[in-house]
């Protein structure tokens, strides 16, 4: 176990220093430090974290919530922090789907055997 | 990005030699050279992926759909083999969730600053 943990700490290591991570990091402390932004913000990852806590409960989503939604998401990606940030959060997550594949390749490989 | 792909890829070796992999590879092994093991783990697993693929899509799973997995379920775990393999299944799970928490700390961290 301590062996994998020190190469998955290295790995965070390097994630950390990433371009990406940097990248997101600096666009996060810009939304962060400018309150209407902050606000904004915050209100689209809440109305974000509520559809999906429905979703994944199997509770149906109105289309009036789908309406809202889609309006707040266009009102958030014509602000130039908020769709900075969502750009930057998505490389991260492409970053993190990259590496989950290379990790669980052995898994992958032994059930394709 | 080449990097922290040589991490992941050091990580990924780490996790095929580890003791929970080497032990999964074993366990399906065995059960994968039984023909009747064989079948009887490929008709659970071929149940609980459309069961998945299902709850995904949003469609409705009938009772009778729940009762069925559940009696496959309470066969295969009776089935020395199998329940070893599914045993073996969720330690790597495990052991992978811990990397995956390691990995993303970086990410926590952001967000709760
Ligand atoms: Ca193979
Ligand atoms: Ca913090």
């Amino acid at each position: 176990m301590s062996e994998i943990n020190n190469h998955a700490e290295a790995l965070q290591h390097a994630i950390r220093e990433s371009e990406e991570f940097q990248a997101l990091q600096a666009a996060y402390n810009k939304v962060m430090n400018d309150p209407s932004s902050k606000e904004m913000f915050d209100n689209f990852r809440n109305i974000q974290i509520e559809l999906q806590q429905k979703q994944m409960q199997g509770m149906e989503i109105t289309e009036e919530e789908i309406e809202q939604a889609k309006k707040v998401v266009e009102v958030v990606q014509q602000h130039e922090g908020i769709s900075d940030l969502m750009t930057q959060e998505q490389n991260v997550n492409n970053l993190i789907n990259e590496l989950s594949q290379i990790i669980t390749k052995p898994l992958e490989e032994l059930y394709q055997m």
